[in-house]
């Protein structure tokens, strides 16, 4: 590394830092005590999986307000606990709905990840209750039993979590999605569906995070939602252009699924190079707003990281 | 009424008032922004249903730890409406329950109190998010977002209430139920499958309630666990013995049904009027449990009251 970017974040070994304190955690979560099927259901969704996306966010957001997470410390620091927690309880709220998601009742799906579906390797009724289970799993993580976060802390990130996951959030935008199939939807009822489906629970990552040491200022706040909002949907708009460019392998996951599905995505209604540039408006306005948050470079560095990671991402 | 019962226990008007509060609070909480079909699915899931047996004992627990539930004065108070919050809560939680159980890939049923289930009236995909959406809707009214109730009695709450529901109580159970099917269980392990199965749920409600005004004592608040576990067990033993006595119409869902799906049962291990006596049994240890409360009679005579309801029900 040159001299001149000595001082520059480095985001792959954040991350990784990051990711190990996330997957120890979840590991810890779903102990041996659990029946069997339903055990290793949960630890089939869960572990050794995906980007961890929100978990980062959440981290990252925890990061940008002050919240020290180094390793060494961790343990005694009830803010970096709970930004921990909520990073973990985010990514149940995430794997739970993939579970759901993939059943024959709705997607039926068969591959994730490059590998068997839940259902698939476990039966539907074993999906069901294990997807049931890493919901509550979740705002276990966020009310730890032994007074290591604080309680004011637990209950702003409960709040937040049950909103962002029911009904006014991801389960509302699957219903959207559901009703919508076969039917031309416009701009903004597409993004209304994706505010909703994707990017209730991408915003509500960052949220997570920045309360995790207390409920920071107002301006603050504000600013890293809307960071959190438009990279939610530039996240979605990527992921349809994905859907048409990327090929199964790539994925992990079925290829040319929406467009087969006739499910109305940015692509079928923007076409490949407009969803293209709106994907890169959305990632400048997320940067426009971290800018309005007041916070330095420095602090935000692993939000920018991030929501750079977003957009340029391949699968 | 005798003048020597004008100081009784009104049981009948005590939950009539109580359900009228919970009825209130349950219908507030969907809101009419809900997406159409799965806002419908589930009002149509919780609304006008049930015996409410769960939100009941929430109640009668709170009250017994010297919460005020009067109508006129309970919007005042924190603890109140705490206790009405997980009233409603630990009833969504057991109706998203129903709706998933009730599921083709779980028991395949088309009946329930007397209705169309869930996924029959609004078809498989909208069901399982109902479900999904329920069992957040259930933490987020632990949590209100306007300062009504404290914090600390948030957080300890959504802690007992995400444990009971998750994989070391009600899901854990269904786990252990799905993979006994067809085994020869013992007695043990029937018990162990309902403590976690139902009865994780009952006791926790009661439980709620206990520390809806803040954590009372350690003897008060393991009386009133012991009271509810044994007085869930009793529930099950109940639920087994009505299966092989009531029919379809009274219990508004399918008699006979365990027997049928060759589910282990109370009256399949121990036979119709053993069942029956260990049902007695569990009543009259949960009384055994309230006086070892140190509470008064007065305090728990709405406990009582739904305690023998249990024990006497017909459906």
């Amino acid at each position: 590394m040159s001299e001149q970017f000595s001082n520059a974040f480095n985001f792959k070994e954040w991350s990784e830092e990051r990711l190990a304190q996330v997957e120890q955690a979840l590991k810890q979560g779903i102990d041996a005590q659990a029946p069997a099927g339903l055990g290793n259901a949960m630890r089939y969704s869960v572990l050794d999986g995906g980007k961890r996306l929100r978990p980062l966010l959440v981290l990252a957001a925890a990061q940008a307000v002050g919240v020290d997470l180094e390793a060494a410390t961790v343990s005694d620091q009830p803010s970096a606990l709970a930004a921990i927690h909520a990073a973990c309880a985010v990514e149940l709220i995430h794997a739970y709905s993939l579970v759901h998601d993939d059943m024959p009742c709705m997607d039926n799906d068969v591959l994730r990840r490059g590998k068997p579906t839940v259902h698939v390797k476990y039966g539907e009724a074993q999906a069901l209750l294990a997807g049931d289970a890493l919901q509550a799993l979740a705002f276990e993580f966020l009310t730890p039993q032994d007074a290591s976060t604080e309680v004011s802390v637990q209950a702003a990130q409960v709040g937040l979590l049950a909103r962002a996951a029911g009904y006014e959030g991801m389960c509302g935008g699957q219903a959207i999605d559901l009703a919508s199939v076969g039917l031309p939807l416009n701009e903004a009822q597409l993004r209304q569906m994706h505010l909703l489906k994707t990017g209730a629970l991408l915003r509500c990552s960052v949220q997570l995070g920045a309360v995790s040491a207390g409920k920071p200022n107002t301006q603050v706040f504000e600013a890293l939602s809307n960071f959190a909002q438009a990279l939610g949907l530039a996240f979605q708009v990527v992921d349809d252009v994905l859907d048409v460019t990327a090929d199964s392998a790539t994925l992990g996951k079925t290829a040319g699924k929406d467009a087969a599905s006739d499910k109305p995505t940015y692509v079928s209604l923007l076409g490949l190079t407009e969803a293209q540039k709106f994907a890169e408006k959305l990632y400048a306005e997320s940067l426009a707003a971290l800018d309005a948050s007041g916070l330095s470079a420095n602090a935000t560095a692993a939000l920018r990281a991030l929501a750079s990671q977003v957009v340029q991402r391949k699968n």
